[in-house]
């Protein structure tokens, strides 16, 4: 952490603002310059809040050296962290490749499209049960019917289960039922969330990026869940807001390499959800994988025409197949296995 | 609702989309332009989700005409609503100045700031019990502790209390100890957390704006409030996120006209979290009430640079009551009582 | 300026990083913290380029420390700077009060306005001559023939002129005919037009803030514009973009006290461009002088529903007289004359 | 397009709106909806402004329906436009291969430079001879010198020039020595040198999207070069603005596959200053390949750590071949040659 004093800052603000380093019990390092006088802090500052240092008169401004997180942290843990979801493994040259329906609908439904993905190379079967809608008049989800349903699938393919969770008293339900559970994009920084499933969630969390967070944000999220007690954490980017308006959001993955570098923790891209058409998938499927990626999250449905959500932006099973073919081929290039 | 045809839409393709109109009980009326054909939807649109029209292929896209809010809706409730928070009325000619610190942390600390606050003119005040932080290695609140050193200086000042609720299991809690329940901008669409205190919650709701929230997506979310059951509902615009780095967050004023424009709710301005510096607080508080704000919430710290949270951003108490002051006449001059 | 070195950089890094560092002949001063190495650099770093830093492999980061600009730098001149305008003085005390319509249309619509604007106390008149629009099939403006309308309602009204000029070529025409020469939010980074408005133009500068700029941005467009010979800079915050799409901008009101903490150049608000809808201008403008701001642009039409441009955000001049009115009430309270 | 009136409005402003609309020489359509009453446009209404109809009080909104580009629409020209550079296809199935360094700084760098990336492949040279840089105060190019060195390049290489001009002085020499002639994106909306370009540049353009563009205001800004008489124009994503500090920008891949739909002109990406960081080049590099698109604009130097701009997003030539022989197996895939 540096801190940078005002100009018209004296010989007794520095001493005023040395101490005050020192009461955190780190050491202060003062360069003085032309025009400015720097104060660096040395030793552990990620308990030293900026804030704290930043209110005192003589302070310009406090700047942040070092990453605030730490579990998460690639310097701290430099292999590839891999995630084991019942079986399937997401991380290093492992793809996750999860597919199913926005929402779950009827058994019929699930388990036509659970077997067809699992046919063309799907590893995991999504589908929401609970689903986070803008508008209280929209369709909200089956909610526990929903999951049974899943369970249901799942018995009838081998596929482990993701679907999102929107609050903590799903929990108990969740660590029964599903396999991988899903933090939506709303609630990323939905802090009592968080540390409710770090502390008893039993299962992997899949961490959806916040629509407008930034990289450092969404790994601060995925430290309160790892902080709390459960270090098996998968991020998910989904787009994020931008002033475009033709598309749902903007596929960022520039995510993909930036990560990597930032944490040891896999991650995943959703592209149904960031560009909303059925028709940006197959490029950005295939854009993502050329990436790097860890996995892909996409919907589809066997007849999205009827889709109680999110239809515009499925994919029918036979397209679906189409593409996993085609993404093997660059995966192939790119040093990973489909 | 208005679908619009893609070019190349023929005549079976019209009637499919007209049947599946009808199918929703509303009626259509289509317009044949040179190039495009356009369809609109006649009747209570609000149960037509948009989306399962955009899924047919002839369709190029859909647009809403109506809003897809009711209860919230200036046009279906033309007179401000007036919402009352333990005997002080909010709206209207009425305004709230809600003052105190971010943090709880000693009965002490929150008795001076709330008698000194009261002298100065403020009607209600608030205190961080539960805090939002960004890494979970930070000051997270005193919790429940917090919440009763805030009753404390109720019983000593008369002051109702605002505090912000982070979970549906503390409502019981807030419900008997709370006046006013604050929903921070992080969970704006936390729907469970939305639906919960709509049902259960007996208090009025402070709902802050999410930092990348439009307008509709935050009356929807006061709406989800509504629709279950709370009609007591004051929006609170706390500044949005923009490329500026220097601020915290951007104040958007104009919240305040054209939500007047779009709901009957009070709006109250925060403009200590929106800048992030004490100095912003002075002149974007007389800019809010010049433009016609129903409130101010406001950080108050007897100390600082002592604080726990949010120092940079909090008010002397005698800074706070010359800027009371000042508001006063700026209010008058807009028709309203400070 | 602080380099930050990375995690794994040993001496020979560090040895070679101070070498460049005294190679731009500014002393270099280093902090070995626990996990991190920091090469403080002191002296004048307004010449060393970050990114010739950046670009070592042992350089993590490159943070600046002073602020890029000089000449426009509160800092360095601490007191306000008064431009004068064909008379009409800017900054401090003083107001600019700039009023008439987004387009010259004719004669006698802008002796008309003029006359109009000028009794309610407005003390210059804008009108635009050449239009910056985002289509080519809309109205481009009258150009030249515009400009002399403009000169012939200055004639009959003494005031001075506000006018855009979009390319360095019309510049002898503008220091001919106009007072104020506006650069407009599209050309904020124009930089040869900044330097030839900088190198010929005899006129003042009115520098509209690009849509995405932030502060300091702006700010160093109007360092271009001073650096190359022209002191005459008034900025003028015009609304930036933001996801709200209800309104054209987001007027940001913040800019008033931070410009003036970063800057000795005086800081004018157009209410009307960053709304769109001329029921914004009454509330913004007052919210604008509350905040401090020394001037206002505003856009004022006879009959805005014939307007060629922006009718939808122009005042009828009864209006405009109306709001002059309830502003001189604020202005004083903030301890200005309007 | 759509008129939608206000819930009040009654049959005289119904009347009132209709003969405006038929003024324009269109044709009216009205649909009385339960509370809402819309007005369909039906004929050429390129031509009306939206903003004469929202003036009307009588008028809640206005809605476009048709896209307001005609030249760059794909609806009226379904075929990819294949632009030739001095000989080299971009469009279809060819892509162009740009490379070279930020900034032209000696007859030997530039020389060297484009020997090798012809070697990898490459099919046309960049450098910058006219730079926009943020601070007046740094590197601003060689101007026509540098544009000298750079047919030198030419001479030894056959490779075609590309090359940014900033000012629409310049076009002359642009037409005599360059290729292929750069918009920047700073200038997007620098009107002016747009119809400029337009009129006299004998050499297609290569028009980069500004920071906070959207899609439509893009291809708005290529329609209006088309519409002044040159219709070569090349669409260049480089990354626009979002609230990620950590990389300069965010490259939109999800541009690729939505121009192709809205627009026949080819797209090419700018991986290095989209993310500001040389070892993000090589997976977005990928990525865009992946993604479908037309060109790869890739920033190349012989000696990163000494380059008078942008080092830190250069690839030196030996990483760009190694890429080159990468891309070639995922664009086969994608159907596209190398």
């Amino acid at each position: 952490m540096i801190i940078v004093l005002k100009k018209r800052a004296d010989d007794n603000d520095l001493q005023r603002v040395l101490q005050k380093v020192e009461n955190h019990g780190v050491q202060a390092h003062v360069s003085k310059g032309e025009s400015v006088t720097v104060v660096g802090l040395i030793g552990d500052t990620t308990k030293v809040d900026p804030e704290m240092m930043e209110v005192d008169e003589a302070v310009d401004k406090v700047m942040k050296v070092s990453e605030p997180y730490k579990l998460a942290n690639r310097a701290f843990h430099p292999e590839d962290s891999i995630i084991d979801v019942a079986g399937v493994k997401v991380g290093g040259d492992h793809m996750a490749l999860i597919a199913g329906p926005c929402s779950v609908e009827s058994v019929e439904q699930v388990t036509e499209i659970a077997k067809a993905v699992k046919e063309s190379g799907a590893n995991m079967l999504r589908g929401g049960a609970f689903k986070p809608r803008t508008s209280p008049y929209s369709f909200q989800g089956m909610g526990t019917a929903g999951l049974d349903i899943l369970v249901e699938a799942k018995k009838a393919t081998g596929l482990p289960i993701v679907s999102e969770s929107m609050d903590a008293k799903y929990i108990d339900e969740f660590n029964e039922k599903v396999d991988l559970v899903q933090i939506g994009a709303r609630n990323m920084q939905n802090f009592d969330l968080l540390k409710e499933v770090g502390k008893r969630c039993t299962k992997p969390i899949l961490l959806k990026r916040g629509l407008c967070a930034t990289y450092e944000e969404w790994i601060m999220s995925a430290e309160y869940i790892m902080a709390s007690g459960n270090p098996n954490v998968i991020l998910c980017e989904r787009g994020i807001r931008t002033f475009e308006t033709y598309t749902r959001n903007t596929l960022d993955l520039q995510s993909i390499p930036v990560l990597k570098k930032m944490t040891h923790l896999p991650i995943v891209i959703d592209p149904s959800h960031a560009g909303g058409k059925w028709w940006l998938v197959e490029p950005m499927a295939k854009a993502a994988v050329a990436a790097g990626c860890d996995g892909l999250m996409i919907e589809v449905h066997n007849n999205p025409e009827k889709a109680l959500c999110d239809g515009p932006q499925s994919l029918k099973p036979e397209k679906y197949d189409e593409l996993l073919k085609q993404l093997s081929g660059i995966a192939k290039i790119v040093g990973k296995e489909l």
